[in-house]
């Protein structure tokens, strides 16, 4: 396991100050260029919030990901070296944002099919938490829908997978300073999710959100959302939305683990109001974000 | 550039002997774990053989790595010295199989947005040539459907990028001794290609391929057979195909540019003669493949 010092910076790197740890050492000489990851993004990634010395939401983290490997026959072994790899790095750190990736491993022969005997890599990466947007937080986003339709493949849906270009391409089109997120629809003209987040609609006081079957991310904050929005006795609902659903919706906003609650405050030309039901789940929600439990 | 030196072995791999360049550079240390190729399989790739010294359809692999830099966004630069390297690599092995990764680079920020700053990196695996499968060309091979659906998205639509989990799970499904290349149809039931390799129909004489506008890659052999047929005046067309138009046809065959041309056996249940067409084209490109021309 990684030692627990202080950020460093990877050799030669302006732009990414931090701290990476590659099957828990550091520092690294790189990743095999057989790797799998690298090759084919035969991999899952999570990311994650350290704060005040600990992982937010760990538990649901390492869960999504062991059952990420599961479906895509990633042997990544037993889950708690990660785990306690994890809690030291918050621990030393107080507070970080961590990225974990964990591919199938090197490549034992050329062509797509997996043998089954790689041995999994697990890639940690540990940057400065990013100092929380009390304004996206406070008055909202604007958010655009992005020309990017997203293929839809139930195989895939779900896991936090390396695919991600299609992600790429869609945050692309826009600067960050034009549109906090962009809104992606699938081939088939559903709603599925942000670019990196979740999506939550409000109506007549219920709280809806894509179904996450054929293509989208199964983020760790929309579970917490709808079991949190459930203790709280307000409906919720897990559906295939169209763009008349996000025309009718009172409320719209937007999670991922980093971000918590965003509520969105205009969709392209259209603005929403920041209503009751986002008001209520930012409330409940932050001593949650705030104060993480080790769980 | 890379020495000619004769093959070596990656440190500490014993299952991938050839020779690995990174940046024209050898030996290497290691990919960046920040790299985007890794992160996010936000980068391209090519599959070259080299036969007799010579690369074969240089020049149709690196105009497609080129047009997907560009639909990318990847500043690759200049693509001479890529060009060079990979005629020096076939002038020093006589014979061999290249793999080329082009991804965006070293991730300047996190996050899925690409900066514009990025330089790509650049790398190029020699392996010994796989003995060609003379009686996969001449007696046909097995087919099977493939549970999986490609993903639609036109926006990736012939590239031959990074992402390519979907490829990974199709294959992994039944073992090459079952089945030499799984045919798979896309979400919205179209035929797409093979795993690795696309594929042909005759029907009536005239030679039927899927069109590449909503998933698929834009295979250099597939351009070859397209090209050739037609100067052999045979009728192409790329069209929307299904199920039904594979069972209408006379005649099957799946190309890439390491294999050429093989003429599909079987397909599940489903047995296919191997026709006049297939044997003509195959007559046809043997010469092309066997003595490549340095263009």
């Amino acid at each position: 396991m990684s030692g627990p010092s202080g950020p460093g910076k990877a050799p030669g790197r302006e732009a990414s100050p931090g701290r990476v740890i590659v099957n828990g050492q550091t520092p690294i000489a790189g990743i095999s260029p057989y790797d799998r990851g690298l090759q084919f993004g035969d991999g899952l990634f999570e990311t994650l919030v350290c704060t005040k010395g600990k992982v937010r939401f760990l538990a649901l983290h390492l869960e999504r990901l062991a059952r990420g490997c599961e479906r895509l026959r990633i042997n990544l072994g037993d889950i708690e070296p990660l785990r306690r790899e994890l809690r030291a790095v918050a621990a030393a750190a107080g507070n970080a944002l961590i990225k974990v990736i964990v591919t199938r491993g090197d490549a034992v022969a050329r062509g797509y099919a997996a043998s089954g005997t790689e041995v999994a890599t697990r890639v940690v990466f540990q940057y400065p938490l990013p100092s929380e947007n009390a304004s996206a937080a406070r008055d909202g986003i604007h958010v655009r829908v992005s020309q990017m339709r997203y293929g839809e493949n139930e195989r895939l849906a779900g896991m936090k997978h390396l695919n991600r270009l299609e992600q790429v391409l869609a945050r692309s089109e826009v600067p960050a300073e034009d549109a906090a997120e962009l809104l992606v629809f699938s081939s088939s003209g559903f709603l599925v999710s942000g670019t990196m987040s979740n999506v939550f609609l409000v109506q007549n006081g219920r709280v809806r959100t894509p179904r996450i079957d054929r293509c989208g991310v199964a983020g760790v904050m929309r579970r917490v959302v709808l079991r949190e929005a459930a203790a709280l006795g307000i409906a919720t609902e897990e559906a295939a939305l169209t763009a008349a659903d996000v025309e009718g919706a009172a409320e719209m906003f937007v999670t991922n683990a980093r971000i918590g609650i965003w509520p969105v405050r205009s969709l392209d030309a259209r603005t929403f109001e920041i209503g009751p039901v986002t008001r209520r789940l930012q409330g409940h929600l932050a001593p949650m974000l705030e104060n993480p439990v080790d769980a």
